[in-house]
């Protein structure tokens, strides 16, 4: 990797993990390599969703893998081109168009990891499939998210 | 209705507004009659997902679909329920199951309110349809949510 | 309605009578203006998909709840252009992205029509929500179809 | 594998094929071991969905990935019962409650298989995460399908 690329790549990381609504939850993106970007964070009481089980909120796992696919593709997306900035197109104009979460476990942990693959890549829309999983590395939720690209 | 089942769909109510998440978002649960129930809440610079567009995250919208879906369907069980409370084996037991989320329009806006109706209330899998809109009656997305009841 | 508009819509309808596997199905397309735009067929043997019950194939209900989205976007992507015909982009090109289906009811019946109705209309990407209902209106299922389009 | 065991498993394979509209679309169910559950069938005319392309119709596609999900989870039922039989509570009355499929590539191709694994197997539903793909080994689409199951 050049060293071009790996500043690009790394002021990406930076961009996602200073987002507003990932700050306020204490969202931080990662990416040693190509092959390792993920989101993680760590359990914090505001994130009780359900008062009895003491589990993370629902949504806020949608949050984490519709966050971890976008990621995932806006690291792609510069992976590629020839020449880049985190105000890619992809970032700025780029969007959710749907989301599917499948909950697969009850949200408990201390400390959770999104991680991503990409399923389609084309000209206009591009589909990340994500996965959340605690510290024990069980797997909690599973996501499908489709983006609008270019 | 009942003075008692209106102090039980209140407390419901005032059950969702207080959980630690729905707190921190500042989400509050509102029903005025068996009609009318939903989730609302105020944009805040915290919730912006894209700096571009400062509008809201996507998975902020996931979480008020969820909720909103949860609220209407633990509202329907204590109104069907004989007798109830919030301890209501829905509220308690239940989860979602899966959750899908069609993004219709950028989240812009100054106050957001969600809406849902229930498309199928069985035994075990209730499915609940739920809409985003913001001040201007604009319909932001739509949510599909399923749970496990009962 | 013009003339020549009204035979657009009738040759698209025809048009899609006529694709191969819906001919194989004996599916119907129905427009009768631009409000009422359906999918029908008749149960028969084949479509089984469960001895016990003798109810229809989750497959088929996918598949009738496809053909009506489809169906209902390239009506619309007609009666917008200002000339055009079946052999539109949006019936060549587009395709679908991704398909949900809610199962609410068992598919009982000798009758069933597929509605939809456009839940966003992008340059690049639509969503069409579809219903499945029988011969006494009951809903069986329930569709959101997303396309890729021009 | 003991030999009851084994005609069990032989039995379901064969009460999926012979299922009505299986047989109509000449599907076929497989399982040569506990990890080889397979749904596979070959191109026909009457498959088209687009005759510009002469692609499946995308219909057929969540029809089989359907089927394939069902199909891996009664196995399973199967497996996993001291005793059973085809009219397995699961086989009966069991149901799809939702679907959810993704287009990844056109469906071209002579030949056709889908497969699928269990993401969650619980008292009351079930995921499966099904894909269907070519003679070429090219993934045409994935599903996620969720199963009431006991």
């Amino acid at each position: 990797m050049s060293e071009e690329k790996k500043d690009l790549l790394l002021e990406i990381r930076d961009g996602v993990s200073a987002l507003p609504f990932h700050q306020f939850l204490g969202l931080k993106a990662d990416c040693y390599d190509t092959k390792n970007r993920s989101i993680h964070f760590d359990m914090r009481d505001e994130f009780v969703g359900n008062n009895h089980f003491k589990i993370l909120h629902g949504g806020l796992i949608a949050t984490i893998l519709d966050t971890e696919g976008g990621f995932v593709l806006v690291l792609d997306g510069a992976w590629r081109a020839e020449t880049g900035s985190p105000t890619n197109p992809v970032l700025i104009k780029g969007g959710t168009i749907d989301l599917r979460i499948d909950y697969l476990r009850p949200g408990k942990g201390k400390h959770f990891v999104a991680t991503g693959a990409i399923l389609r890549r084309g000209n206009k829309v591009a589909v990340v499939r994500t996965e959340l999983r605690n510290e024990l590395d069980e797997l909690i939720a599973v996501g499908t998210c489709t983006y609008l690209v270019g």
